[in-house]
């Protein structure tokens, strides 16, 4: 034991998030990489993720050789693929050779969750570079079987047995804020309709269909008040971004941008343990922890990637992100303000609606799509202010959520 | 962005691993907790693991509210009890509300890959106090469907599709190292005795059978050259740590043991791929990086637990990690020398062989093993040296391995 180690690390035991930051350095995201989301049959889920490592690398201007350790987001793959133990099996496809390669699960969280470590391995000064992927291969399943391996991040033993998968579970929260905050129909319908109409936009969307509200409303029923365009897509699809300390951004990448927070929370499983339905705590604390960290508010942020597993879950983020008062998301979305030109443009991506949602890709892919932004790189999508951005991945009903917080260089 | 924090970050850019434990604080582990290993199908996943936890607080005397983050190794939760998301569902159950709960997944290294970065939690000084869990519940299935679950952690592409499961590869293993060093299914046979002997002094382990050398050498054949009696058992169970900084464990636990090194690393998933089968450079560089992390050779590990998922596996291993000559790992057991009085103590706890093999919760139940070793409280399996132990925790064969080294307080 050496006694000047013990002496230096002496702090106190209960710190707030600034105590904690005096002892991290500032990261930042020096590459990016996507594959088009969407049904490949022909692709595999390896070849799908080293596409996207290889990518965020080239853009990063960095070695294989020279990453450090390999933060593997992924939800289901043993169960959607056949594989487990991905990380390495990934890892060493994209030339990662004898470093640490994990696998990190938090349901549809899963991507934001491994971004939220990979930081903590560079802010803590272990690593110098490293990179973080998350991957998805959903299509090879057909439907039925894709429904219930989804519902695994469900509650099995209560949800699961009672036949409650993840469309049933958000169309009571749906109804729930319709009965609690009078949400309409077409304000769930405008989420949808906003989302389509980002996403045609986007040339690595899943699903580039511009849809009317005549449409929307029309949409086949899944669970009341749900119809098929109140649900994301089933997707295959692999994100990828590469972390360095700040000092170095610049040295791999002029359009870097920089890590103002990322906070990992969770809250119960199952639906029927929380208070309140239409409310995230796991939302709502991770933000808030974000916002310390990043010294922020919801005022600060010019642009978001909030996680619309449902158009309904769009606007119960926007209400537990602070964006808007709390029962206030449908009018608020429904009155433009979330729109490319709005007050706070939410899924310029497309989101999970139209854009696909491969659930272990989904927190990393949102991370690339706000970068796109913050450097000014977002073709047809681009908005007018992008120096803040900001990210929600949600796992579950609500049992995890990751936010992080970016600026442009 | 503050200019004092960048500056006071300032590091070389290539640094060994002394360099970075400078910026890193020493951690402690203060509590420990396991069920019994076994077939228990009355117990769910769940149960388990928060007996294990609430196990660890206990002997921690730490509050569950007081936990600031929560890391859980599981390899196939989903695959076997049909449960996803399991860190939160855990979690949450075990009293921790609002943290980050994350699941961490590595095939049979899950548990040591949690240990693994929750020791970085603690050391950067992000975390004061966190738990590490590892469960599975295997049992459940029927075992064509274990088998098929189990494989998921090797390629399912190459080695999957021709059918060759672990006792296959392994078995491979087995013979190229009988043709390339002369080992011989006597040598094989000498671990599984050792290991049945220790294990049948374990309350908590699977199997408590003393087995005789002509008992192991008439084994029903499982893949030629390994009977059963060379193959760790399908088991249900659960362990858990408790971590915090070295600086306060004595407030939390006068018997706490110090983390002296931890060190995670990869390799390529399919056999083929590797130069030699009978080595596995994972544990080679995970071993000299924990050496080097420690200050400490071969020479100072007193007592060990390593990864005997079949017998050949613990000879491998005791050489990859330098306790004998490359080649010399069978002579090394059948002489002895690994026995409870022998020169280097291996699997005291029975091993996976004896004591059993629950996939996720190995990793984890290795350093309890061992903290248990270092207290002077291992009851009938005491060994007289107890002041340095290390611990080897496998994925696959051989594409993850977490090394620790841990040091008597």
């Amino acid at each position: 034991m050496r006694p000047d180690m013990v002496e230096s690390a002496a702090r106190p035991r209960r710190r707030i998030i600034a105590d904690i930051l005096k002892y991290m350095r500032p990261v930042a995201i020096v590459g990016i990489g996507k594959t088009a989301f969407g049904a490949f049959p022909d692709r595999g889920l390896r070849s799908l993720a080293v596409e996207a490592i290889d990518k965020a690398l080239t853009d990063a201007q960095a070695d294989s050789r020279s990453v450090q350790a390999f933060y593997l987001g992924n939800f289901a793959g043993p169960s959607f693929v056949g594989q487990n133990h991905l990380a390495p099996y990934i890892g060493t496809a994209a030339g990662f050779e004898g470093i640490p390669c994990t696998r990190f699960e938090d349901a549809c969280a899963s991507g934001g969750s491994a971004f939220f470590h990979a930081w903590m391995g560079v802010a803590s000064g272990v690593y110098d570079l490293v990179v973080t992927a998350g991957v998805e291969k959903m299509t090879s399943q057909t439907t039925p079987r894709v429904t219930e391996i989804l519902a695994g991040a469900g509650d099995m033993d209560g949800e699961g047995r009672a036949g409650a998968t993840f469309p049933a579970l958000f169309a009571m929260i749906a109804r729930r804020h319709m009965f609690q905050y009078g949400t309409t129909r077409e304000e769930l319908a405008a989420v949808s309709v906003k989302n389509h109409a980002n996403g045609a936009k986007n040339p690595l969307a899943h699903m580039r269909k511009v849809i009317s509200m005549e449409q929307a409303l029309a949409g086949k029923p899944i669970a009341e008040p749900l119809t098929v365009y109140d649900c994301s897509l089933i997707s295959d699809g692999a994100a990828a971004v590469v972390l360095a300390p700040l000092e170095e951004a610049a040295r791999f990448n002029a359009r870097y941008a920089r890590v103002r927070a990322v906070a990992q929370t969770s809250d119960r499983v199952p639906l029927d343990s929380k208070a309140d339905i239409t409310e995230f705590p796991a939302v709502k604390s991770a933000g808030r922890k974000a916002y310390e960290m990043a010294g922020l508010g919801p005022g600060n942020i010019e642009v978001a990637e909030l996680h619309d597993c449902f158009t309904i879950a769009e606007i119960v983020a926007s209400e537990d992100l602070g964006f808007v008062e709390k029962g206030q998301g449908g009018p608020f979305a429904a009155a433009g303000c979330t729109a490319m030109n709005g007050r706070i443009p939410i899924n310029t991506s497309g989101g999970l609606k139209s854009k696909g949602h491969p659930v272990g890709a989904t927190g990393v892919g949102q991370i690339c799509d706000i970068v796109l932004q913050l450097r000014g790189e977002a073709g047809e999508r681009q908005v007018a202010r992008h120096r803040i951005g900001l990210t929600q991945n949600l796992g579950g009903s609500g049992a995890t959520c990751v936010v992080t917080i970016l600026e442009a260089a």
